[in-house]
């Protein structure tokens, strides 16, 4: 790994759960050494790509990084485009919906709306990260993506979220088939308990699928009807996403089957 | 300049002039030789910060911004915190507020909101560049900079943006000074032809200013009654906006004196 990707993955390891990071537990979770890690951080602290706060010099994030992202939002307004298209999807819904894309081996929430119309909401975090095998968004991203982006996921330890969560990793190729075939993915309550989640995905310019849209709705509020409702709705709203970024879907997604 | 900032310093030559840069622009752009800046966009790529895109193979920034953004606003929300406050005081006074930072040498507009009252107004752009010495809010960051910092700027070739714009150190300074009493600068037409702006400065958590709050307004527009408004109000919102982001005011800023 060069120089500059070593710095730029010390970025990688801010989180939700870690949103300002001492020195020494980035060396610890870097596992680089203390003398690197403080000569990269410092570079990234010149650019202003972190900065240093409280009385322990804490690391985190730092202003740099929103003007670029307004930038990028300039050239690919799918921020914007999203935040339009989950408006509409809560409004006809009464649900939470959110985006998220792959960055790397991460599924990551870009951007979620909510619908007024209950008292109780599934509730989000932008820049959380999801698991491929236990949310609709990552089964979703699944049917379509590379066979060897899928092996290698299946072959990591499958991480048990809650008692629902399905780590078997034939029963999970099963899910990832039907999503192929019916262009949308579910999940019930397997990353959160109480969730039944619905995604289709999103591609990009050379057809290849870079994240999902999901409508995510408490288990009891689920009927027949809403369900109907939320698959048609969920790979309507994808496609939309995908046309309005100036993505093409695969040839072989289903776009018109019903979901 | 270490490998890491000279990689991150190609990240600055995107703006919103220039949201795809091929090759050989960087290159010439950056003054580093063709195969370390193909190294450098190599890694910067390979880590999500860019990508190429069209025939051509143009670099445009990549949505791993997008992700760091998002942890950043969850750390320090900002963009948040400024949309809620920029929100009112665009209903308060019927024109357009802007909030824009200090990265480095350069003040970029972090966000703007518009209000519906009028069917002309003052358009803005997110992560655009605003000159210290032809704006209210480049003079209301200048009257509370390090002195160092504003003769710096006052050294430079100061642009002439309009037939308006004051480019003489020596009122410059004046105009500064005004500014530091009274808490609040202004700019008539010396950025953008027919545009009246008022801005006050927002401070960080050392008493440090890092940018300013800002409402502009067309010069048509501007009466007694609504400069008086703009004033009053551009002030408290500003104040407003240091409090809820964690920043205090430097011992000598004009809290309480009339704008």
């Amino acid at each position: 790994m060069g120089t500059v990707s070593k710095a730029l993955s010390l970025l990688t390891l801010f989180n939700h759960g870690r949103l300002e990071i001492g020195l020494s537990d980035i060396t610890r979770l870097s596992g680089m050494n203390k003398a690197t890690v403080y000569r990269l951080m410092s570079e990234l602290q010149a650019q202003g790509f972190v900065e240093q706060v409280g009385s322990d010099r804490a690391y985190r994030l730092g202003p740099e990084v929103l003007r670029l992202a307004a930038l990028r939002e300039a050239a690919v307004p799918i921020l914007s485009v999203s935040q339009d298209i989950l408006k509409k999807l809560c409004d006809l819904t009464g649900e939470t919906a959110h985006v998220s894309l792959v960055r790397g081996k991460q599924l990551n929430t870009l951007t979620h709306a909510y619908s007024p119309r209950h008292g109780t909401r599934v509730t989000m975090e932008d820049a959380e990260i999801l698991s491929f095998h236990a949310t609709g968004s990552g089964l979703a991203y699944l049917a379509f993506a590379p066979s060897a982006f899928v092996e290698d996921v299946l072959a990591q330890p499958l991480s048990r979220h809650t008692t629902e969560t399905e780590t078997d990793p034939k029963r999970l190729r099963e899910a990832i088939s039907k999503a192929r075939i019916l262009g949308i993915a579910e999940s019930v309550g397997g990353f959160e308990a109480d969730v039944h989640s619905h995604a289709a995905p999103i591609f990009g310019p050379n057809r290849e699928p870079i994240g999902s849209l999901a409508v995510a709705a408490p288990v009891a509020r689920i009927t027949p009807d809403l369900k109907t409702l939320i698959r048609r709705e969920v790979k309507i709203a994808a496609l939309d996403l995908t046309h309005r970024i100036g993505g093409f879907c695969p040839s072989d997604y289903p776009q018109e089957k019903a979901a």
